[in-house]
């Protein structure tokens, strides 16, 4: 079967429903907030499930609000507490007091490869005052210990991201990392909309960056919660969701109906033939993103900064 | 007919070719310069050859060099100084000083978007001087008197970049515009690759940004030479060329040879009802780029910049 | 005398009384707002006090507030309030409604000098709006017509600020000109803390970046509000100030109070000798700014622009 | 004595000889490359010499040459030869491969001190590619096995330099670490034209971010090479200066001779105290820096990446 690319377990589930493929060992869950805020979990339980969604077994939650994207005076803020709730529930111990090391996955020269390295820049960071004065200058019995890194991309600096990782993590021995990273998505109203939270850590192949190298509790010998909102979908995907929407089209339309029915009689095989056919090269190399990607990664990053800094801001209190 | 939207009028041309259309009142001319960098002319030279381009009477000549987008410690001079003999061949009037001013369209903070102002960023500005010391200043008998604007976005400014050009150009009074802008192409095998240079100014529409109101002698009131570079494609015109890609690999291939007739058949309308419906609204706000879009803007901003820089450096100079 | 260089109205007329300067024609007035926001206003009355003053006659509106500079959630929304009060109170006419431009002098690529260009990008504009769809998009009966412009600096232009802004206004026809700048000021404990709003415009040779021309309601044919923020003083200006010090410290130091009256005895005009020998030429081209300059600037910018947009937002409004 | 605070080497030998100290274990050679181009080197040799000059024993480069800040098209390569020719001078090991990791100090936020993140933009990174296709990609039996990273500085990440950069090398293994940062200087004359490279590392309170821990062989297990280049003055140091100007100011005028006696007089624990009194709290957190700055860090730090890109590209090539 031709494997559309997306970062988003979501959109995998969706999509093995829409072809009927039985989802053994996943469970599925969606609760509406409110009328513009849906907050979805697939749980991966099994082996067998991993395998079919290709991602690793754990919870992917996902945030979908359709004005995420909308200018707001307090960079939603109502979207930040509810993404503080999901890292809240994803923490894999419950203590009083954390050492979370968080990383900026992705490239800042790049505009939609930015938003990692952005909500770092905007994170309350606590380690090094706790380091010099103790916890006591918050005035405060539980401080959590936060520190953050952006680790650049291999084309920068010669290393991979999970050496720069595991090197200082093994030095300053956090007990969590958080990984923030740009994602793909398949669906191009999802961009911009969307935060997947997951307690997997990064998959190889993911991000618009295209990860060489898992990271996770295996690679970095401490659990990793990754973060991700999706700002591109790939050119190839465009073109192969655009495949099905003619079929589609066609099959509905009564003037194409014997020309929808032809090409819906097509394999799988003899269908991936004439999307690669329709591939260039060229296209391999693009994205597709909004018009005001800039003004979007700007403020998204606040908006996930927010939910990072509420998140860890005070575990004893209760979010609501 | 359904028009593809290109700003190049050689991709304008080529398709009418394609398309078997007569080109009456349109002249082309391509040289090799070398094996690397090519110029072709489209010369519009009647009101009917105006309406099938569906661009203004005029000259458009368009430098492709497949390297423009390599990395290169002179920002390839080389590509600099045929942009400044296309220029100086399209000057409206032939002087040895000419008071110009140069135009950063587009906007800033959009990456695909700020080629204009950057190009602007790194002019040499000289009215200022000969106002305050005269052109001796240079050692020079004739200079050229060279000043800049980056108007903005109407979203930012709230006026019309006509409207600020206009009083600039009545108060400043320079011999000739030179506007230059982010283009959208039809292809992404242009993107980043090609100079388009023409002596008719902005087109209402065109650009990143699509501009509403043509800048041109008629609007501003001077001769307006215009200078564009593509740095995307519209998504919606990916899906378009989709359909006739798929149509093509059909009939080329045995098993969909069928099927490929029978789209092949259908007229340009029912053809533009299926792309219709392929278009979902969204598509509509998103462009494709290449992903290292970033790197690319900053590069050819040096390399446009140079150009004119060295076509307005000392007009009794010949260039080589 | 020596004149030291300050942009603000309130440090020359602390400095007259320093110097006990009778200052005829000028009248000054203190309200303490709260505890963290004192608002002044110097009130030029006559051309001799004008003179006096080294400024035109007008009104200078200083609003300080230690904590202007730090950090905050909100970027101080209660000194936006001010400052739109502020505002208000300098209308040149009471009208519901004004059509207003908006300019953000000072040049981008410099930091302390990159606060009007900033601010400028954070404001609500609406005369594109009102001229496409007409005020009622706002359903409202009276909306203001702003518009902006960020005219760049003259070794970038080529151009005089007053030329483009001149342009621009004979084509637009704003009723109000509101120029944002970066001022210089005298004292280092005023930087990014303080806000000085004037209904003379802009003087000549003020600002980080030194303006050559006045933009007032002479030059530019409307009247003309600045809104200016110091972020630098001149390390000249340091240097002299050290001086004065330097005597005073002598003065009321035991072991150096002969010292001192020797100082002390000197007449201006030696003083200004002494002065001159300790000013290099290097010094003049230097600026003295806080370390955390580029996160003021940042931060004040949104400050300043929430101001203009309440300001401006709804007229028949009262501010609270 | 009362210390007045530079990065460079240079300027403590100055003060030194200007002061008469005897510097016993210190050597000091000057070569003038040109008329443009001055190469000074100070040997520490031994820990009585440390002492006396406030830093570590090893050996302090200066290049300086009063175009560095000028405008040039190839960002001054000539410059860039000879500070390859200076660190390959001062490599601690002659091998004909080296794996090098180059560090970013300072904050890339802060103008004057992003001299470190720009610089490490601009470099020929090989180690991934090595890594991945051997050294053959490159075409040579040789390749230097260069990685880089930015660290950020401690508000940002709550870690010290010193932990990051021990993580990674643990884990990475480079042989030699080459760190780069802006530094403050004590002449304004210097800024942005002078470049240190020195065997000695990074010393715990330099830097214009004050390095809080040394960044050296012993810290990090393996020799590190600094590059640093001045790009602010402290307010504090400027003051100083001035203290001493004027005495000698008056020393050499006619009319001031006697006070200047006076103030000559005064015993360096009094004059200190006349500073202390002249030195305002808000000083401490003020820097002088040149009103060009952000064009000359952006300039500057092209000079540097070059310099490196030359010394590590073929250690077999001799530089001419």
């Amino acid at each position: 079967m031709y494997q559309i690319r997306t970062d988003l377990a979501l959109e995998t589930q969706e999509k093995m429903q829409e072809d009927h493929v039985r989802l053994k060992g996943v469970r599925f869950f969606e609760e509406r907030v409110d009328q513009n805020l849906t907050i979805s979990t697939v749980t991966i339980e099994t082996e067998n499930g991993a395998k079919i969604m290709g991602r690793p077994k754990g919870t992917y939650i996902t945030i979908e609000a359709s004005e995420m994207d909308e200018e707001d005076d307090g960079y939603h803020r109502e979207i930040s507490i509810e993404l503080a709730k999901v890292i809240r529930k994803l923490l894999p111990v419950k203590k009083e007091e954390l050492s979370v090391l968080i990383v900026g996955l992705g490239n800042r020269e790049v505009t939609p490869d930015a938003l990692g390295p952005r909500v770092v820049d905007n994170l309350l960071i606590t380690r090094h005052i706790i380091n010099e004065y103790g916890k006591y200058a918050f005035g405060k019995n539980e401080v959590n210990r936060i520190s953050s890194i952006v680790p650049g991309v291999m084309a920068q600096t010669g290393m991979e991201s999970v050496e720069i990782l595991h090197g200082i993590i093994k030095e300053t021995k956090p007990e969590l990392v958080v990984a923030i990273d740009a994602l793909a998505a398949r669906s191009t109203k999802r961009l911009n909309r969307t935060i997947q939270v997951t307690d997997t850590g990064i998959n190889p192949g993911s991000g618009v960056g295209n990860h060489r190298h898992g990271l996770n509790e295996k690679s970095l010998g401490v659990p990793v919660i990754s973060i991700g909102v999706p700002t591109v979908v790939d050119a190839a995907t465009i073109v192969n969701d655009m495949m099905y929407n003619l079929v589609d089209a066609m099959l509905k339309s009564g003037a194409f109906k014997e020309l929808g029915d032809s090409l819906d009689k097509l394999n799988d095989g003899e269908k991936y033939e004439l999307i690669q056919e329709l591939l260039t090269p060229n296209l391999n190399t693009m994205f597709v993103t909004p018009k005001d990607i800039d003004e979007s990664v700007k403020r998204l990053s606040f908006t996930v900064s927010e939910g990072l800094n509420i998140a860890f801001a005070d575990m004893n209190c209760e979010l609501s």
